[in-house]
């Protein structure tokens, strides 16, 4: 891609005394590591240093940022974006294609029901099974041994990766992306008690509605509502081993890291953020944009949005803080310290630092 | 099915000046929405008002239900029994028998040992694979891709779900539901060190018995015993994600909800209520009917029956309220009150307001 | 196996009156109930009134061991070795080996890319799917409905269950398990937020590698890296439901119980034992030789090696003691005792008392 090209993708000024935007940009690099054809960024100005000194050809940089170190020789291309980060991000992606794991078309040994419609550009893998009546959207991916169920639909552009189960009945939104061995659609868990002590299964009959944009981990299970639907919002991003129970809402764009569990009819809020190995009892309500610590135990709702609650049982980050300190003052500064951050452990724009 | 048919299938006394039995009952529907044609249910008297108002053809009550209220024109069949909410859930199951997401018969793409022993209507499902000398009883279902190893057995009625695996010598009883992506029989986790650090396997050659009646959840993983079996009692309901190690014993009608783990040669009672997130240290016995509130830690043995024990660690509930309201007031009433809910909220019976 | 060839497997001193080596035995069982033709083992003194009792033909027990009771008749043979539990989990080890659940041979319903290059003695299942240049180790089996991806390695001698996948580009081992429905290489979970509260995908572009000697439970997941790798360090055991995200390390010869999570970046040294349902924020780095008990937070490093840690949020057991002991002296002293039991839970060598 050219320079040009890059600033199109990401809506940026190029400011550079490089002649033209015709500059061939090869890869993108860590902003130490990157030499004469690769594209870095700078999101820190605390870093603004390694403007001097990088050989990158292009940085990626802020609108506001100033004071850019003098150099000699030419320095790199920048590219001035409202948010370096992110922009980024998407050089990134451009740069590297999702792979693509099942090759164009429907593999012979996939079994598709007749009375099935499929989009164009659909790619069915090895051993996949799709159910009668089942609409599959364009350009949507079915992985080996993924299994459809009945009446199924799948958005344009979704993935499901092998060994993801959608059971009857459910619809998947699109752009949709199942990871591995996802569950859509399992029974949800009610049983009626009889007098001796043991249970009457409760017919399961409702669905799973998961909206457009929302990605599931691997190995999580959403249940199938008792009656009517269980409900992942538009934008949602639900990490590996999840749980979801029937009846459930979770608000578009909310966030929950890994081995979240989330118990009946409880109702999640939009842009909320869920860190890890959290639990919610059932019929809870949760406010938009609330942040709960890992491990928390919520066992009432949270009406107030915005607020961030952790412990266990969880109380708001403001109460807890001083009751900890209380307990053991050695261990109160960090955990206060930390909640931010592992409330968005798993969220946050973990870029470089992760890798 | 008529008012009549109903009656006999939960042993009501019809309560009417309906003329007849041979009334059609078409539809089952919530008190407040439903139409003539339609079966409801009033569990909680508090809600007898609706009795003057619901437009239903008929309602179960209770044979204890007084002080009906007066209604202009012709009120609904009363169907008195002794459990209306248990009642109700059985005449739903009539009108919603299971979906049957497996077409009757052996799918050709199933790959099926000539040892193994099919009952009658048994139906497998596209890419099964069924071991050499499996026994699979009378309307037994084994859903696509399931993977059922050399030597199972498998109860008549038996339903498995997608992606499930059952490996090598294990044993399903009848009607028992495994849903997508359970493991049973899966290696128990046990290693000998050496000296240097680094391990022994140890050989894992036991198996795992589930007894009739039992569900397991979705992607739920049950280990095969070092030596001897690892046990789920008859009638026992499991939720999705959950951990059950080498030797465990599950007794007989216990409930346990999601994402709970049990820990190498643990024994649990029968009639126990676990929630969810709970975690069981190894080598403990737990007596008959205990309740455990979610995200509880048990690390010793529990001797008396019908006890109600929550927290980190765990303990029981009269002794931990006053503890928890010394320490912050104002979770204590909360926690107090909601521990029964917790420890139940997703075994009892939940219908409607789940749904 | 004659007594010689059980001496030689587990270099042991022959300590008998039985005048040579080429006694014949059949069959390993537990002391109390051992007969002719069995062997058996005695590794705490506790028990050595056994010696006088015991039917087994043969005995391992310690080189030290001393002061054998005086019994009428023969005794058992014994075998002195330095450490008598290891050597009798390698006798019961070649007594029962593995058992093997894929028949020799590529099954005629495996898809193998014409690319793949497998090894000699490999076993592939029914409706495996091995992609595009994949490389397959000597004696390495692949089990039913497995998801092999392009560019994946295996090593000799690994065996993967049913229902596992391996994402394309990860490597595996030498004489690595993978239990049924382990996931390898899923997406790690990184997100670059919007102004407007929706997220972009973070590609995530890296592998996974697992090093020789690794098991890995069933339905666990391990996320490939978001660059780089996400790393299982060699001889490391993982338990089932545990999750693994992107680029985290796993130190060789660490073990780590049930449904434990790992978030991003997080380095966990070599040798520890971490029990079961603990939760790691990102980030963190955990010295050699860690014991963390079930249940614990970590939301810091630990750079002192060899510590045991425990609690929410987690500390070093010798401060957590007097505190719990303050707060509840009812509870102080089982915590205490048994801190050392819950964090080695399951990864101690737990033969007879968990069969």
């Amino acid at each position: 891609m050219t320079l040009r090209d890059i600033a199109a993708l990401i809506n940026a000024r190029i400011d550079a005394d490089v002649s033209d935007g015709g500059l061939e940009i090869r890869r993108v690099a860590k902003i130490e590591e990157a030499g004469e054809g690769d594209i870095t960024f700078l999101a820190n100005p605390k870093y603004i240093r390694h403007l001097a000194t990088t050989n990158a050809s292009a940085v990626i940089v802020a609108n506001a940022l100033k004071d850019i170190p003098p150099r000699e020789g030419r320095g790199p291309a920048l590219l001035r974006v409202q948010d370096p980060y992110l922009s980024f991000v998407r050089v990134l992606a451009a740069f590297n294609p999702p792979p693509d794991p099942v090759a164009p078309g429907i593999h012979p040994t996939a079994v598709v029901a007749s009375s099935a419609r499929l989009g164009r550009d659909v790619r069915i893998a090895a051993y996949a099974v799709v159910g009668e009546r089942v609409v599959v959207g364009d350009g949507a991916m079915i992985g080996p041994h993924a299994a459809v169920g009945d009446d199924v639909t799948i958005g344009p552009g979704s993935l499901l990766y092998s060994h993801v189960t959608v059971r009857e009945g459910c619809h998947i939104g699109a752009r949709v992306i199942l990871q591995p061995g996802a569950v859509i659609g399992s029974d949800g868990f009610g049983f009626a008690p009889r007098k001796d002590g043991s249970y009457d299964k409760i017919p399961q009959m409702g669905i799973v509605v998961i909206e457009d944009d929302v990605e599931i981990g691997a190995n999580t299970t959403i249940d199938r509502a008792t009656m009517g639907e269980t409900r992942i919002g538009r934008g949602a991003k639900l990490d590996n081993l999840i749980q979801i129970a029937h009846n459930v809402t979770i608000g578009p764009h909310t966030v929950i890291a890994a081995q979240t569990g989330v118990s009946g009819s409880t109702r999640i809020g939009a842009n909320c953020v869920i860190a890890g190995q959290v639990g919610f009892a059932g019929h809870l309500e949760i406010a938009d944009r609330t942040m709960i610590g890992a491990q928390s135990g919520l066992h009432r709702s949270i009406t107030t949005p915005g607020e961030q609650w952790f412990g266990y049982p969880a109380m708001p980050a403001r109460q807890a803080r001083p009751m900890l300190s209380r307990e053991d003052s050695s261990t109160a500064s960090p955990v206060g310290r930390d909640t931010d951050r592992m409330a968005g452990m798993r969220a946050r724009a973990a870029f470089w630092t992760s890798s």
